[in-house]
């Protein structure tokens, strides 16, 4: 006696089996009960059996926050496969290098994607499939109860970038998946009476475990279609939204919205991937937002840390309150074990790299042993890539990202990536991508290119042939021409170029 | 990467680690810090493994709700052992027969209790040890991280009775302490400024895994060592006490003490052993008291099911509110999964036995095979000797109490064991012992005995023989001699004897 295997799905049969009549979601004014959510599930479940989907196959699902995609969270594990959640934000050939990679028994797509849908499976033996086709299976065969035997069996797969290279697939398991929803509800203090609006999308890191944490806490999930600022605000007050998580640049956009006003009832907002900064967040305290900051990375389940506020910063002016709330915090409650591991060479800054260890972070790449030994220190400490330092009060704080990544808009952008793409331009010779601090975006990407020979191109025509070959918002916002800054041994010195690019 | 060691010990680490300097306990007017609490806890790991505790060997505690008993909880897994907290409340020869039956390498004793530890370990080869011996140790050792390895090894075993037959000894794993104490500090909203008082004995069910769930929380254990209300009301005014669990005779007698008073600050208090009347909960909201009803056994590692508010149910009025919160509710977050498992021949009643599986029903009794294989059902599914009805709502209430147990005062008496007791006397033929409700304990045990021949025995020395040999508060208050109703196989009709008892 004694042990079962931990899964976020048994929130879901807690929810239908105890709170059956409660709104589980809610989308156009329609409301699902937590007892009709779990029969859409045994429908998209059955349906996904009759398809062929079996046990650890992979189901890929395209979406933006519209119930299909919050259905995909448990149905796919329900039927015992594997969910992959893509970021309708790429292009089509981004998301077919994942769906090579992945190669899933099918893709769910939502209607409005149709398109994008079939430009992804071009050439691939894999099915797209609609979600009006999908609901409508008897779900005859399909237990209540969840049916997971392997706690650490796969629950999802989370593709970091649509890169022309091998994309990476994190892989998540049912046990951290279930440890970091119960960490989610308790943090952000979700109960029975929450509604939680879908800003964050689902794609990124399975929005966090937020489809499992509303379930556990028999709150109501809002699904939307609309990043709208006016359109969120309206529903924030028709709805009484209580919680959201957002990224600092939607977070941004809706506090200087024109719709913006004070709200009249206790409204949450979970922030990460880049640190609110003060002003934003006495904006937010102004219209009576409780903001928590929140980190963590796809590898880590999403939110690994959190700034947990101490009462006595409540005596503290903005200012110094503002500050406080910036550093990237503490471990949650599940307790993923931070060692500051010394960078070699940090030219005596006294930075190191955050390594997280324990459940909430990936079983590794899928598919990709050497990704997955880079990314660890001795096979168990996850390399955030992220550098780090603890203060007096320790409270952690991050001082450098990873030198390759920009964080815009809450996107992760490979810089990479884009250098890649700006390679295959045949009059580039060199280039290098960095992160500009943006106002509004967090960042933006720049790039420095040197040109092959007497080749001529110009700035805008940089632009537009990256826009066409991967996602807008990974095209760089300027290109400066121009010989490059490197070390002695020949490497490109970034640092050099952000430095320029903070100059102006 | 991505598994770690589940373990309530990671608890204590993160508030270390993280909030050093916040208060982990309060006693008589001293404050101790998670720092300090970490190194109290790592000098009496050292004291252990210099006394020659191994892992896997049992530690034993008799304390009361002081800081021994709050160490004992973290620094005896901090070592490696399994602990084994005593109830106090018994007698010397019933403390024997469990020290006996768990062979602790030695007991640790609150020099409060030294006489009682001198009676416990009479004839045994187990040091008693107080406290101020046992924290001089140098702690240099130990780690100041947790040893744990496998999750599944034993963090506690709670003994349920001391019958002078077999006691049955509750074995916890660190995986169900660590997921039960993450729901209770989810459920009774524990919070970094949370303060919470030691009413509930640490003894019982491991302090319901308070102990850990606090630190969890990194929020203060308020320790005591008195369960007087009126001493009790000082504490939670003067500490601005915002949490305690009681089981209805304490929260009977507190409500209804002349310091009752309506408290200024959110108070939650957590009962559970008997439903709480509508007037008790009519008198602690009038208090200004928030109550919550749980339900659950030492197998369970206490409360199991909660009766999770509804909102809606704000709208009742208060003897409909009462209703609602008598009922023992539906398994909390950690989801234990609840069946109800019919009962052969329970005459049209349509009851059903209570059956519990998941990480937070016990591995088993220890060292009894036979009992664990008849407490359980296919092997996973633990019987819990109650018999309930789910409510249309689908919330549970139990209907009726495992036969042989009598809840008094919050304390289980085993009626088996009274009855074993009244069967040494000569003068008894056979007895049979069922509670009568009782406005103040809840219950107490009355027994019916009938003589052997022509014995002669008055009432009270019946109940002086009892008490001279078991606990005080398992000793009948009434015994009515005559012949005992039986079935036609010669069974002793328990239920009717109850209808007796109930009827006067």
């Amino acid at each position: 006696m004694g042990v079962a295997p931990l899964t976020p799905l048994a929130q879901l049969d807690r929810a239908a089996d105890y709170f059956p009549r409660r709104a589980a979601y809610r989308f156009e004014d329609a409301t699902t009960s937590y007892d009709e959510l779990r029969e859409q599930v045994r429908r998209l479940a059955a349906y996904l059996r009759d398809s062929g989907v079996r046990p650890g196959d992979r189901v890929a699902v395209l979406a933006r926050n519209v119930p299909l995609s919050l259905l995909a969270h448990f149905a796919v594990p329900y039927a015992g496969a594997v969910l992959v959640a893509l970021n309708h934000r790429l292009a089509g050939r981004e998301l077919q290098a994942i769906l090579t990679h992945a190669e899933p028994r099918l893709l769910l797509v939502e209607s409005h994607l149709a398109g994008l849908g079939d430009e992804a499976v071009v050439g691939l033996d894999v099915p797209a499939v609609t979600d009006e086709v999908a609901l409508a299976a008897e779900p005859a065969d399909v237990p209540r109860q969840h049916p997971v035997t392997d706690e650490l069996s796969l629950i999802t797969i989370n593709y970091t970038s649509g890169t022309t290279g091998t994309p990476k697939g994190v892989m998540y398991r049912h046990r951290g998946a279930a440890l970091q929803s119960i960490a989610m509800a308790y943090h952000l203090r979700l109960e029975m009476d929450s509604v939680y609006l879908w800003t964050l999308p689902m794609f990124h890191c399975n929005g966090w475990s937020f489809p499992w944490a509303v379930a556990a806490a028999g709150a109501t999930s809002l699904c939307t279609d609309t990043t709208d600022p006016e359109r969120l605000w309206e529903l924030i007050r028709k709805e009484r939204v209580t919680h959201f998580c957002a990224a600092p640049t939607l977070l941004t956009s809706l506090l200087t919205s024109p719709g913006a006003a004070a709200v009249e009832h206790p409204l949450t907002v979970a922030t990460g991937g880049a640190p609110p900064t003060p002003a934003l967040i006495r904006r937010a305290e102004q219209l009576g937002l409780h903001v928590v900051h929140l980190y963590g990375l796809t590898e880590t389940y999403g939110p690994s840390l959190l700034c947990e506020w101490q009462p006595e910063w409540d005596a503290l002016d903005a200012d110094a309150r503002a500050d406080k709330l910036s550093r990237q915090g503490i471990p949650n409650i599940t307790a993923p074990t931070v060692t500051l591991e010394p960078v070699p060479g940090d030219d005596g800054r006294g930075l190191a790299e955050v390594t997280l260890e324990g459940n909430t972070v990936m079983a590794g790449y899928y598919r990709d042993e050497e990704a997955t030994a880079r990314a660890s220190v001795d096979g168990t400490r996850f390399r955030t890539g992220d550098l780090g330092v603890q203060h007096e009060d320790r409270y952690y704080q991050l001082q450098d990202r990873a030198k390759d990544i920009i964080i815009s808009g809450g996107e992760n952008i490979s810089s990479i990536e884009v250098e890649r793409t700006l390679a295959e331009h045949p009059a580039v010779s060199e280039s290098a991508v960095v992160g500009r601090p943006d106002d509004h975006w967090g960042e933006v990407p720049v790039a420095y290119v040197t040109l092959s020979g007497d080749a001529e191109v110009t700035e805008q025509e940089l632009i537009d042939f990256v826009r066409s070959r991967i996602a807008h918002f990974k095209a760089p916002k300027r290109v400066v021409f121009g010989p490059l800054p490197k070390t002695a041994t020949g490497k490109i010195q970034k640092f050099e170029l952000r430095r320029r690019t903070d100059a102006g």
